[in-house]
C-alpha cells in the first residue's frame, strides 16, 4: 500500500466515522484495540502513521494501512495523569488549601508564547534528527487536553532552537509577555522554550519583569512533540494547571519533577538549572525545594515559599515594572588548573564590562589571577564571584584566598547561581548608569536569586 | 589566669597523670566530665584550651583553667563510629565479601601525602580565618584511630591551598605518588587535598598513574581538622580504611557521603566533582554511584563496578605505567547566551593546544561561534565538546547543531565531565604528539572517565 493510498484511506476513515483531530477515538487495527487522542500530523510526519496520544500519556504511531475501523467516543479522556501511588509531597501544601486555588479553570485565559526548541520541534524523517518547525498553534492543537485547562491563545514569538537565543532574544521575549499581560485579558503567560538555555531565559524574565500581576511560566521538552516518549504535553499542561491555579505571580519553569510522567515541578526562574542532557527531569531547583509540584490537575506550593519573595497575583497592571533591556558585553569565566589569566586582560580589552568569574569552592581563584583581578578592578570592570560547586553560597571570609579577593574588589554574590549572576550582570549594566547602583543591586535580592534557608531538593 | 599560667598548669596535669597526648582520657572540670582522646595542640591553635575528641567524633575545646583532674584510660575509644541504623546500603555489595576484604589491616602500611588544603588547616585565631599549616605528621597524630588502621608514613609534599594547585603540581604528586608505590612498602597511598581542585587532581592522578599495583585515596575536609565540626578525621579514617581494605586499585576521592558522620563515600577519581560550596558531602559521582562505601571499619563496593574498567590490586610493581607530564596550554570554556565567540579566537592566538568547549544540553553552542570553531580546527586546535548540565553525556547527532558542529570538527566527549576533559587533554599532549593518537586517546576510556550504563546517584 503506498502512501498516497494511505491517504485515501484515511480520509475515507475519518469521514465514515466523522471524527477529526483533538477527538478521543477507539481504532482497531489487524493487531490490537488502541484507546486514545487523535494528534494532527504535520509535515515532517511519517505519512503512514496516525499519532494517537493515549491514555498513558504517550504518543503512538500506527499504521495507517493497518487500520480497520475508527470510532469516535464521547468519553472525555484523562490521558496524561499516572500519579505515583507512593509518591509522598514532603515539604509541600496541599493544592486543596483554598490559598493555593485562585480560580475557577474554566474561565481563564492564557497566552501561550512559542519560542522555538525541542518543544515545538518535529523529527525530520529524512535525517533521523529533530528541527525546530511547530507552532505555537500546531502545539497547543496537539494537546487537545490544553482546551479543559484555559482558552489558550498561541504566538510565534521566536523559532530559535535555545542555544542561539541571545540577550537580544530575552529583550523581544520579556517586551511580548509584557504586551500579553498589559492586555489584562489573560490570567496568565506560557513562554515555550529550548531547553538548553531556559533556565538563562526564566532568570532574564525574572529580572525584566517585576511586580507580575500573572504568572509566567517557561516550559519546554527533552524529546520532540511527535515523538512517543515526549515529555511535552505533561509538561505544557503541568505549566497551564499551574499559570490558572497558582495564587502567586513570578516567573517559573515547568518540566517533569522525575522520569515517571506523573508530576510537573514549577522551579523559582532564578534558581534553577538544567542539569542532565537528556532525562524528563533534567530540571532542578538549586538550594531550595521547587516552588509548586503538580499533580493531578492540582498545585501544591512548597512550605519554603514563606521564606522566599513573593508576591501574589493583582490586577494593577500599570504597577507591573518592565525593564527589557540587557547588555551583551558580560562574560562568564569558569576558573580551573591552568586557567589562563590573561583571558581576564582579553576581556578588559575587549571592552567587557563585568566578568563572573566561576570560582572554585567558595569562591576561589588562584593566586597567579590577582594581579589580573586588580587590574581589572582599577580599570572600572566589576568582578563577580559564584561558585562552579553550583549547590550552596560563596564566602570569602574563610580563607586567605577568600580575604584576599575581597581586598581585589572582587563582589561575592553569596548563592546566586552562576547562570543567574550573569543575566543579572547584562541585566543590571544595561538599567543602571551609576557604579554603586550596579553593585547595589547585585548585591541586593530582587527575584530569589539570594536565599537564605538553604534546602537541597 | 593567664596564658603563662594555663600552659604551668597543663604541663603540671600531664606530668601528675602521666598522660599524653593520644591518650584516651577523662577530664573533669568544674562544669562537666569529658571523655576522649587527647588531640594536639599546634602553635596557633587557642591557648587556653587542650582540645579533646569526643566519642561522637566532633572535637571540643576545653579550658584549661577550668580543669580539675585528667586521668589515663586504658579503654580503646571508638570515637568516630556512628552509623546511621536505618542507612541502607542499595546497589551495594556487602564488604563480608570475601572479595572485598584485602588483607589483615594490622600489618597495612599506607604512605600518607600531603599537599595542603582545609584537611591540613588550623583556624588562625587572630583573623578567625584558616590557614594551611598542618603537616602531615600533625595530621596523623591528630587522629590516634588510624593507628588502628595502619602504619602510616607520612610525609610533606606541598603545601598549598587547592585553587592554588596547578598541572606542574600534579606531576609533582603523580612522581611523589609512582615513587612510594615502586618502594613496593605500601599498600596504598593517601593523599590528603584542598577540596577546591581535588576532583582535577584525582582525575589527573588516574591519567598519570595507571596500571596501579594498590589504591591511590584522596581525602580533604570541608571544614579544619582543629575545628570541633571538621570532617577531617572521619574522611581520613574512611580513606584509610577502604586502602587497606579495598580489593581493586585505582585513583579514589574519599569524602563524607552525607551530612551525618557515618559513612563515607569512595568516587572514581575520574567520576567526581565538588557540588556543594560547604557540605560535608559536597562530593558527588557523576553518573555512576561511589564506587564504595564505608563504615563501621567494612568497606562495601557498589554492584556497578562489574561495568566499570577496574583491576585488582597485584604486586607487579613494574607494570604501572607513570605518564606525569601535562600540557598547560588547555582551556575550559563555559558557553552562555551572550557567549563572546572571540574568546575562541584568544585562545588560538594565545597558542593554546586544546579548548573544551562546555556547551549547552546535549553539547551545543550559538551558530554564531560556527566560524570560530571552523578557523580553530582549521588551524590544528582540538576543539572538544562537554556539557554544562554535568549529569548526562553529549550527543551531537540529535539536532542541527550538533551535527554542524561535528562537520566543523568538534570531538564530543560522551560522559566525560568538564573538569576530567580538561584534565585529559592538558594529559593527552604532554604524552601524545600525533594528532590521531591525541583523537584516539581522548575518545578512549582509560579511567572510567567514559561509562555506558548511567546511574544518577
Amino acid at each position: 500500500m503506498t502512501v498516497d493510498d494511505n491517504y485515501s484511506k484515511l480520509d475515507e476513515l475519518f469521514k465514515t466515522s466523522g471524527v477529526k483531530f483533538g477527538d478521543s477515538v477507539i481504532i482497531e487495527t489487524q493487531d490490537a484495540t488502541h484507546l486514545g487522542i487523535l494528534i494532527p500530523r504535520y509535515e515532517y510526519a511519517d505519512k503512514n502513521h496516525l499519532v494517537l496520544k493515549l491514555k498513558n500519556g504517550y504518543n503512538i504511531g500506527i499504521n495507517v494501512g493497518k487500520i480497520k475501523n475508527i470510532k469516535k467516543i464521547t468519553e472525555k479522556l484523562e490521558t496524561t495523569i499516572n500519579h505515583g501511588t507512593d509518591y509522598k509531597f514532603g515539604g509541600f501544601i496541599s493544592g486543596q488549601d483554598p490559598v493555593q486555588d485562585f480560580s475557577n479553570t474554566l474561565s481563564s485565559h492564557l497566552s501561550l508564547l512559542s519560542t522555538g526548541g525541542t518543544i515545538s520541534s518535529k523529527i525530520d524523517y529524512r535525517t533521523g534528527g529533530v528541527m525546530a518547525a511547530l507552532t505555537a498553534k500546531e502545539l497547543n492543537d496537539s494537546i487537545p487536553e490544553l482546551e479543559r485547562i484555559a482558552n489558550i491563545d498561541p504566538e510565534v514569538v521566536l523559532t530559535e532552537y535555545s542555544e542561539n537565543i541571545k540577550p537580544e532574544h530575552w529583550s523581544v521575549i520579556a517586551t511580548k509577555v509584557a504586551d500579553k499581560i498589559s492586555s489584562g485579558k489573560y490570567d496568565g503567560v506560557i513562554v515555550s522554550h529550548g531547553t538548553d538555555t531556559m533556565h538563562y531565559t526564566s532568570a532574564a524574565l525574572s529580572f525584566a519583569l517585576q511586580n507580575l500581576p500573572v504568572p509566567v511560566v517557561l516550559v519546554g521538552a527533552q524529546r520532540s512533540s511527535d515523538r512517543p516518549s515526549s515529555d511535552a504535553s505533561l509538561n505544557l499542561i503541568g505549566a497551564c494547571t499551574f499559570a490558572t491555579k497558582s495564587k502567586f505571580s513570578g516567573v517559573f519553569v515547568a518540566m517533569h519533577y522525575t522520569v515517571s510522567d506523573d508530576i510537573i515541578a514549577c522551579h523559582i526562574g532564578t534558581r534553577v538549572r538544567k542539569n542532565h542532557t537528556s532525562r524528563r527531569d533534567a530540571f532542578r531547583s538549586i538550594d531550595v525545594l521547587p516552588f509548586s509540584l503538580v499533580h493531578n490537575g492540582q498545585i501544591e506550593i512548597s512550605r519554603q515559599y514563606a521564606d522566599l519573595k513573593f508576591q501574589e497575583r493583582h490586577n494593577n497592571v500599570e504597577n507591573m515594572i518592565v525593564k527589557p533591556k540587557f547588555e551583551n558585553k558580560v562574560s562568564l569565566l569558569k576558573f580551573h588548573p591552568g586557567f589562563d589569566c590573561r583571558m581576564i586582560d582579553y576581556c578588559l580589552e575587549s571592552g567587557h564590562k563585568a566578568i563572573i568569574i566561576e570560582g572554585t569552592g567558595l569562591g576561589h581563584v588562584s593566586k597567579e589571577c590577582f594581579s589580573q583581578i586588580k587590574n581589572a578592578v582599577k580599570r572600572g570592570i566589576f568582578v563577580f564571584m559564584t561558585s562552579q560547586c553550583i549547590w550552596g553560597r560563596t564566602a570569602l571570609t574563610v580563607y586567605d584566598t577568600g580575604r584576599d579577593l575581597l581586598n581585589l574588589g572582587v563582589i561575592p554574590l553569596f548563592n546566586t547561581t552562576s547562570e543567574t549572576a550573569l543575566v543579572k550582570a547584562m541585566w543590571c549594566l544595561a538599567n543602571f548608569k551609576e557604579e554603586k547602583d550596579v553593585i547595589k543591586t547585585m548585591t541586593t535580592n530582587i527575584a530569589n536569586e539570594f536565599t537564605n534557608r538553604i534546602i537541597v531538593d
